[in-house]
């Protein structure tokens, strides 16, 4: 038999939680990584996910459409990346798969760390118009994740489509908790395969 | 109030009936293709989604795990792509992230087109090691889809990863699909914003 059954991802439970001691608007960039990152610091913390979280914020308003954490192994799909998990929740919240038309002067989108190539091209499709990111890719792929192949300067790439990309912000505690994480128990999933070439 | 809700992506109800009088296990690609295609015709047909249309088989045995169709308008969520549809759903019923861990011999992704960026940075995550594509990403494009900053030889890089890239395979008879898309009504969404550069 074919299985029909739905794509279903939802966030850890604790999520609710978290989000009950943090404000809903924030100022600043700075501010709004902070919150990414304590996602990402607590889904390692319970064993939930990836050390990965993210938001989507309204850009003028700086008030929170919704967060993600990475749930590839709870979740059991690829797919349940923090960026992923944070776009598709606002987007099925707000009723509409364009960001940039749902919410006048657009959405940004948070991440603790710089988005994988996956992550990189469900961007402009969602109508993000500003990309904030923590850690660098580099000290993603330190602890043996492998991002995919992104385009030769990806963040040019956004910007020609009117994406502003801000990097490093809070690097040095965006890169902190990747680099726990595989002291923490953390499982380094995904391609591993052979390279060739 | 952040919403906390799970993302839920389901295909529409009539691929249940279509499969029906399809095989379940394909000697070939292009008999692979031919459902792949008959699903994007469909769901054109139907005014249910994208001109779009994909299948995970097993390399080996060559049975169909999952189908896709793509969902953007219906599920009002960016991410539901032909591609994705089918990997998380296939992941999601053998209960597990890694496709390629998990079938003995790897997973094939076939669809009716070449994938975008997006889609294209999911496939090293899903454990796929064969990609069989039906249109050119210039037929998409031709009809005012956006597919996205994609690696310049895309199909080399994942190459160099061992997947295998099998393109044109029924080129032309996926290129009509994509081409009486916007003839049937069909909307064309996505990244229209301005390019500067």
């Amino acid at each position: 038999m074919i299985d029909l059954r739905p794509i279903h991802i939802e966030l850890p439970p604790w999520v609710d939680q978290l989000l009950a001691d943090w404000p809903k608007v924030y100022g600043s960039d700075e501010a709004a990584m902070g919150l990414a990152i304590a996602l990402a610091r607590e889904n390692v913390r319970r064993g939930s996910g990836g050390p990965f979280g993210a938001l989507v914020l309204e850009s003028v308003s700086r008030r929170v459409l919704a967060v993600g954490v990475n749930q590839v192994l709870a979740s059991r799909c690829s797919l349940a990346h923090a960026e992923l998990l944070a776009i598709g929740i606002a987007q099925q919240s707000l009723g509409g798969p364009d960001l940039g038309r749902l919410v006048p002067g657009g959405c940004t989108l948070v991440s603790s760390a710089e988005p994988c190539a996956m992550c990189l091209g469900a961007i402009p499709w969602a109508g993000i118009n500003r990309l904030v990111c923590g850690a660098r890719g580099q000290d993603v792929r330190a602890i043996g994740f492998d991002e995919g192949d992104k385009p030769k300067e990806w963040a040019r790439a956004l910007e020609r489509r009117g994406i502003a990309v801000i990097r490093d912000c809070l690097r040095r505690e965006a890169a902190a908790v990747i680099r726990d994480y595989p002291d923490a128990g953390g499982i380094i999933y995904g391609p591993r395969r052979e390279k060739r070439g």
